[in-house]
């Protein structure tokens, strides 16, 4: 049992690391054509003619592996990991083949100034491939609890 | 047949509006099995007792719904609709029973300084249930083309 995370248990510079998630072409197919139905992101052939030059996942998808990452192998918050806002660049495409990972860090903790139960942490999280290329960059503003005891 | 847009055919203040999405109870736990496994998103019991006091979405479903109503009913973009980086921000959350929409505004045209076939467009997109209540704003950069002829 890791036990979870309080506003107060954390440093900046803290870095997290999580476990692994491969997706193959059928699951880019599979997210895109509910999700996310261009052609670049469901067909090779109409992918290899496009800018990506070949299959990419949605980056809708890669936010959402990133999510089930942080949250199932990722540093534990108490009461959940809930987000209030962030920001999302995606420098290269996830590909077929590519198994995700990811490392946070805590960039800035701020105790809210008018309820002493609660304040924000803000996280940079890197997505990146098995091979170290960067996919997504994920700033997020992550609502915590604090020790009130 | 909508013809798609070049950046050359937008001016600042433009504004698209989608079809619309419904969710249930259902959706909202399928989705959040794979990619937001918290209680919150995953059993109505667990979620009375949580920040949101009742089941809600996961925001990256909310995110996925909108770039889905988006690629299909919203502005046709030549070449696609790709993101370079966005901003995220969730008001409100999704909840069962919401029929989601949304409406997008130019904000701001960037041709290429390098690149006379290309730029980026700013929209701003706000996804709304039925009852008007903003649940996401995405603010993103879309890489356009321009017409070269």
């Amino acid at each position: 049992m890791i036990e979870p995370l309080y506003l107060d248990d954390l440093r900046v510079g803290d870095r997290f690391t999580t476990g692994e998630y491969a997706l193959d072409a059928e699951a880019i197919k599979a997210f895109a054509a509910v999700y996310d139905p261009q052609p670049f992101h469901l067909d090779e052939v109409a992918a290899a003619d496009s800018l990506f030059g070949g299959l990419a996942a949605s980056g809708w998808q890669t936010a959402a592996i990133t999510m089930r990452l942080m949250v199932t192998s990722g540093m534990k918050i108490a009461g959940g990991q809930i987000g209030a806002g962030c920001e999302l660049q995606w420098p290269r495409p996830t590909r077929p083949g590519d198994v995700l990972r990811v490392e946070s860090e805590v960039l800035e903790l701020r105790p809210s100034a008018t309820r002493a139960d609660r304040g924000i942490v803000v996280l940079r999280s890197e997505t990146r491939n098995q091979h170290g290329d960067l996919l997504m960059v994920l700033t997020a503003k992550v609502m915590m609890q604090r020790r009130t005891t």
